[in-house]
């Protein structure tokens, strides 16, 4: 374990007993313990992760973003909970989700529940830079929910192009990891060439990690990403990588693809079939192109940190991210 | 019309020209047309009106907080649209409700995005006590989810007092309108002693907003009422009325409202009936002393209000909400 992913760690168990205690003690039971429930179900702690080392970059000590890194993690968690219903989801991160383990208006309720706890400690560490801080957040939450609804819009609309899905993933999954950043440079009151910076560095890892899940998707073991492989082929998500075949292919495969949009997605035996046409076209070293694409644009951000061994962490991060295979 | 009516009216036209234009022009539509579709069901008003009024009766103009007000309503109506999921309702205000007239994770994900916007809102109308304003609305939110919860659980739960049911609706009603008077006031820079009773207004006028409601439902004029008179009897709610009815009654009485407990709810030829049994167990009338008692609680905080005008508009406007028949 290199010392990075020792201090990477530490923190995580920080955050992880922290957002155990989180919800602990509030009333009524049926709302919080449900929404202490997927809480519960682990995980890499990425985003709170991202605000403390932001915090520190920027001059900050942990220990004034603690409270905001849980707010983070509460609100991936509300999304989390609302999306899994959308996407009627049985299982996450091997658990059942939360409206299969409880029941429907429980889920809701319980992700809303979320986001409200989520801004009560947000607010914990917004002593100073109150406002910039709120509207960081909030500007978060919308992009979340515009994400959300451009992705369930692709599952209808037939010609979603390259640019249409970095958009929304721009918005789903990259404006949290921006904010996520942009927060924790905030709260150490730093200078507004370091929050751009680090904002920046956030938004263009969260581009490059959302490309690499679809990557693990498809090529990734089974039982360390904890989804079944091919999912998103089986369920017809227009991924970056169905995107670029759908655009590359001619002919025959083409012809493939289109059918998989007609058929709404695959039979679990042809995954080994489209795997073999994604590798074929090229698809998968594009993907991998793009993701060195987007952690370079996030990497060379990292000149306007200060402390050398900070930039170091920042980039050790970014490594084990676009090389991790959960 | 009284002078006060009028008032209230042209502030009412003014927050209803706001809220429609306050998700246009925002992509994508298939989020924020549903999203509108709720916000043009039209309404009362009361939370932003008790927003502006409550600026204006701490000393400040009404146009330091129009963009607070449509964010309290914005905030209503997430709540509406999550609710109507979760009771399974057809209609709101004769309007099929958001996941009727589209599906259940539009509705789901509008209402998040109504409370998104609602906080875009609120911090434009911040930039003053920040902190305070956010903590209330954050606060405000918290108790509406527990509040839900606590009405969801006694549909299930057989022993409900009248002291369960009135923490419920002081969560679930009272919390918010009390978060309007409070943020109103905040905006304007009012003094504790301000802040504090218009706060206790908005409270205590839930309160009584709600008994009123449980009585509407059952004494109310179908037409005027926008609900099916009896809706909750019908839906086995366990209203004050309902529980003070059982508290109260001995014998077969006793057995009529257990059995409506055993039962989820009454028959449409059954109503009648039920409110025979209220009159003659007096409930009517102990509802009508809760709602005087509760509205004289808000009117004795009055006397913090320094303009007389100010002061006498809140008067017309507890009157009239006691006295409303829709």
């Amino acid at each position: 374990m290199t010392r990075f992913s020792a201090l990477y760690e530490k923190e995580r168990i920080i955050i992880e007993s922290r957002l155990s205690k989180a919800l602990k003690d509030r009333k009524p039971y049926s709302l919080y313990k449900p929404a202490a429930y997927i809480l519960e179900s682990g995980g890499k702690r990425l985003r709170p992760l991202l605000v403390l080392f932001s915090t520190k970059a920027a001059g900050g000590d942990f220990s004034k973003a603690y409270n905001a890194a849980v707010a983070v993690e509460l609100f991936h968690n509300f999304s989390l909970v609302h999306d899994d219903i959308m996407d009627n989801a049985d299982k996450r991160r091997g658990r059942p989700t939360l409206h299969k383990k409880y029941d429907l208006s429980t889920a809701i309720l319980a992700g809303d529940s979320l986001l409200s706890v989520a801004y009560e400690y947000l607010l914990k560490d917004a002593e100073n830079n109150t406002a910039e801080i709120l509207k960081s957040f909030t500007q978060g939450l919308i992009e979340v929910c515009e994400g959300q609804s451009m992705d369930k819009d692709f599952e209808v609309v037939k010609n979603v192009s390259i640019e249409d899905y970095i958009i929304m993933i721009e918005k789903k999954t990259a404006a949290m990891a921006e904010m996520c950043c942009n927060i924790g440079a905030l709260i150490a009151g730093a200078s507004g060439k370091e929050v751009k910076a680090l904002s920046s560095y956030g938004k263009n890892i969260g581009i490059a990690f959302q490309i690499q899940d679809d990557l693990l998707d498809i090529l990734g073991n089974e039982s360390e990403f904890g989804k079944a492989v091919g999912g998103d082929l089986i369920e017809g998500k227009k991924t970056f990588l169905f995107l670029k075949a759908l655009e590359k292919s001619r002919g025959k495969d083409k012809k493939e693809f289109l059918s998989v949009i007609e058929r709404k997605g695959i039979k679990r035996d042809e995954i080994s079939k489209f795997r073999d046409l994604y590798c074929k076209l090229g698809v998968i070293d594009d993907a991998k192109f793009e993701i060195v694409k987007y952690s370079g644009k996030a990497l060379a951000q990292l000149k306007y940190i200060k402390d050398p061994e900070d930039r170091e962490f920042f980039m050790w991060l970014t490594d084990s991210l676009i090389k991790r295979s959960k």
